[in-house]
């Protein structure tokens, strides 16, 4: 099957940016996964054809380059492709757009298929990988490793979450997205108004649930953020930021 | 000048809906007043318009009526009329409608003026009202009165927030809709699962910004929750809910 892309546009919303009018990373990454969601449901592979197989996708990790996050009101384009699966794992491209077509971000992505009773992960299916307009190829591709930190003796900023109702999606786990905004809330006001993320390396391990206290943990060197959510004594994501 | 109806189409994402699907009040709210501010633009009257004054508008209360909120993926379309104005206020009327033209929820709302340097309301200019598509009226419209509790004497269920570096908008304060977030959190999560709101009144008293510690408190008597947020010992907004 040849890769497809798909495309949509979007104008963004005021309640979707910061106080400096910008669009917060959170809402970028929501409106791109957004978009595939749209691909897949054009292509029959949508949420509700998943849910007929009892499955449902889970990111896993995201390289996300940013050249400029757009403004409030600005139209932009969001566009994905998947662009190759193995047994396990399916690739995803995503790029925005400003409405000059200059690319404004680009995010690489790997997804898995979890079976939504055991919350365990499974093969990807022929009925689900023949719809998805990707192509299949054994090779595992690798991420950046984010590198690890000996938290112990860092200078640790943390700071603590309690998981609400509204950030639960119907995945029945905390969207993703709350994840980036989490990690960046961690972050010095005065840093977080003066700085732009240039990009961003995100992995995520374990679930989060209602209820749960989390702490958003980050340690800054000059231009590099390194973060950690911990969920008790359990990691649920690490990331690493380089700011501009 | 005639009072004129504008409407926009979207479609319900994902990522605005709780663990059962259904949009999340507060993003409702956001579409709705996302309608009226493309209005007002299309009006030239919109946020760009309104900062050269150096003036912002501002909710003060709210009343909503929902019959369903509706479903991730579902075609919706927001309506709204600003239906009259007076020297201080502006009343606007808010509707949802799934794709069939059945109303989802009906909302009313006084709106006012903030000078965003001294952070006061101000008479609404005649250079904006020739332009809302509105009509004068002298007559002050009165609101449900917030029946007012006795706090100290209650069984309150409480929830702290700390306003986060997300929460807040261009308009350098809390975005109203969060606090119909914090409000519905801090009731219990069952709850929360087994009714569903069928009308709200909410009136905003003090604005809360960056870093505040706000404290959501409620008491619940059967089908009618009371609400308030407080900043300190200042009042935020408070909220009466009748459930179904």
């Amino acid at each position: 099957m040849v890769v497809e892309r798909y495309s949509e546009d979007f104008q963004v919303p005021f309640y979707e940016c910061d106080p400096s009018g910008t669009l917060h990373l959170s809402a970028l990454m929501n409106h791109l996964v957004l978009a595939s969601e749209h691909q897949l449901t054009n292509l029959d592979a949508g949420p509700i054809f998943m849910s007929t197989l009892g499955l449902g996708w889970v990111t896993t990790q995201y390289e996300i380059r940013i050249s400029r996050l757009p403004r409030q009101h600005e139209h932009v384009t969001a566009t994905t492709r998947a662009t190759q699966y193995n047994k396990f794992f399916c690739y995803r491209d995503f790029w925005l757009y400003d409405s000059q077509g200059n690319e404004l971000a680009f995010v690489r992505s790997m997804w898995v298929v979890l079976d939504l009773k055991t919350r365990r992960m499974v093969r990807l299916p022929d009925d689900l990988t023949k719809k998805i307009a990707s192509e299949f190829s054994p090779e595992v591709i690798r991420f950046d490793r984010i590198e690890k930190l000996d938290w112990s003796h860092e200078s640790v900023m943390a700071k603590t979450f309690r998981v609400r109702y509204f950030d639960i999606d119907s995945n029945r786990h905390v969207n993703n997205a709350h994840f980036f905004d989490w990690m960046l809330d961690s972050l010095p006001l005065d840093f977080l108004k003066g700085h732009a993320i240039e990009s961003m390396s995100i992995k995520y391990d374990n679930e989060v649930t209602y209820g749960s206290e989390i702490s958003s943990q980050a340690v800054q060197n000059q231009l590099i953020t390194h973060h950690r959510i911990m969920n008790g004594d359990q990691l649920a994501a690490d990331a690493i930021i380089h700011w501009r």
